[in-house]
C-alpha cells in the first residue's frame, strides 16, 4: 500500500509516519519507483505498536526507539525484551535521604525479595524505585504503608505468573515480543486504572458506614 | 525553628523552601520580627510530603497544589481526598480510535466493573484510562492481554480492601489524609516496581526451561 493508505488505516498522519521513519521507529517502506514507496501489513502493525507506546504508554521517542531496537534485534529473547521494556518505562529514581537511610531501605527491599522467594537482581529497574519509596515511607514514619508492601508483592507475584503464562500460550515469537512490550508499557497503566476504580468502590463503602470520616 | 534549620532537617535548600511557599504548597512561617520567620514541626512534615509528591511521585507543581489544597481544606473527607489525589496522579487519556471503538470499549469496561461488583462512576480518572487501554488492545487484536484485565481487577480489589483497611487503623484524620496522598502517589509506583521484580523472577524461570524462547 502507499503512504496515504497506511495513514488512513492507522489514523496516523503522513508527516507523523515520515517522522517516525526518520526517528528509526518505523522501518522505511520499499521504494518501487523514484517517487513511490510501498508499505506492507507489518507497517500497519508496527505503527499501532508505536502509537500505543508513545500515546497511551507515554514513552519518549528515545525510550520507544530502544524498545523497537530490541524488538527488531536478531538476538532478542522474551527475557531480554522484558528487561529493555522495563527500563524504558521506569523513570530514574531521584536519590534523596542520607546514605544510612538508603542502606537500611536497600536491606529491607532485599529481605522482601528473599521473603517472596524471588530470583531478581538489584539492577532490576524496579529495585531502586522501591528503595526510594521505602526511604520516603520511613522518613514520614508510615509503618502502616510499609506493611502494605508485602500485600502488593503477593499481588505482583500472582500477576507475573498470569502474565508470563498468557505469553507462553502465544504461538509466534513476534507475538510474544509484542506482548511483552504492550504488557509492560500498558500493563502498569491498566493496573493503576483498576486500582483507582476499586479504591473508589471500597472508599465509598467505608464512607457510608456510621462514624467514619 | 528558623528557615536554616528547616532546610537542614529536611534536606530541602532554603531557596526551594521559599519557592514552595510562593507556589502555595508550604504555608508561610510565623513572622516574629521584621526579619525573622519561625517554622514549626508541621512545616517539616509538610515539606517531606511535598518532596514525596514532586520527586518520588513525579507530580507537577500544579497537581501537588491541588492535592495540598484538599489536604488543608476544612471540608476534606478521606473519600474526597482520594478523588483529588487520584485525579492528580492520572494523566489525561489521549482519545484515539473511532467512536465505535470507544463505545465498544466503554461497554466492556462497564461490564468488567459490574462483574466485580464495584460501585464506581465513569468520572473516575481510572475509567477513561482503562477504556483507552481496551481500545488499544482491541486495535492490536490482543485478546490474550484483554483477558488478563480480570486478573488485574481481582488483584486491584484485594489491594483496595487492604489499603483502605490500613487507613481505618490510623487514629488521626491528618494521618488518614496523608496516608491517602502517599498511598495514591507512591502506591502505584510501589506496585509497578514490585511487578518488575516479580516479572524478572518468573521470566527467568521460564527461560531456564528447555525449548523456551
Amino acid at each position: 500500500m502507499r503512504i496515504g493508505e497506511l495513514a488512513r488505516r492507522t489514523g496516523v498522519p503522513v508527516p507523523t509516519i515520515k517522522y517516525y521513519t526518520r526517528e528509526g521507529l518505523l522501518p522505511p517502506g520499499e521504494r518501487t519507483s523514484p517517487n513511490q514507496v510501498r508499505y506492507a501489513e507489518s507497517h500497519v502493525r508496527r505503527l499501532k505498536l508505536i502509537r500505543a507506546m508513545l500515546e497511551v504508554g507515554g514513552l519518549s521517542i528515545a525510550a520507544a526507539r530502544e524498545v523497537i531496537g530490541e524488538v527488531d534485534s536478531p538476538r532478542r529473547t522474551v527475557h531480554g525484551m522484558l528487561g529493555v521494556a522495563q527500563s524504558a518505562v521506569t523513570k530514574a529514581a531521584v536519590e534523596r535521604g542520607t546514605e544510612e537511610d538508603w542502606e537500611r531501605a536497600e536491606h529491607e527491599v532485599r529481605e522482601l525479595v528473599r521473603r517472596h522467594g524471588w530470583a531478581a537482581k538489584p539492577e532490576n529497574p524496579g529495585w531502586k524505585a522501591l528503595v526510594q519509596i521505602v526511604v520516603t515511607y520511613r522518613d514520614l514514619q508510615r509503618d502502616d504503608l510499609l506493611a502494605l508492601l508485602d500485600t502488593y508483592a503477593d499481588a505482583a507475584g500472582k500477576l507475573a505468573i498470569a502474565e508470563l503464562g498468557a505469553l507462553a500460550d502465544v504461538p509466534s515469537t513476534d507475538g510474544k515480543v509484542e506482548g511483552v512490550v504492550l504488557g509492560t508499557v500498558l500493563g502498569d497503566a491498566a493496573m493503576s486504572a483498576l486500582r483507582r476504580i476499586a479504591q473508589e468502590d471500597v472508599s465509598g463503602r467505608v464512607q457510608k458506614r456510621p462514624h467514619s470520616a
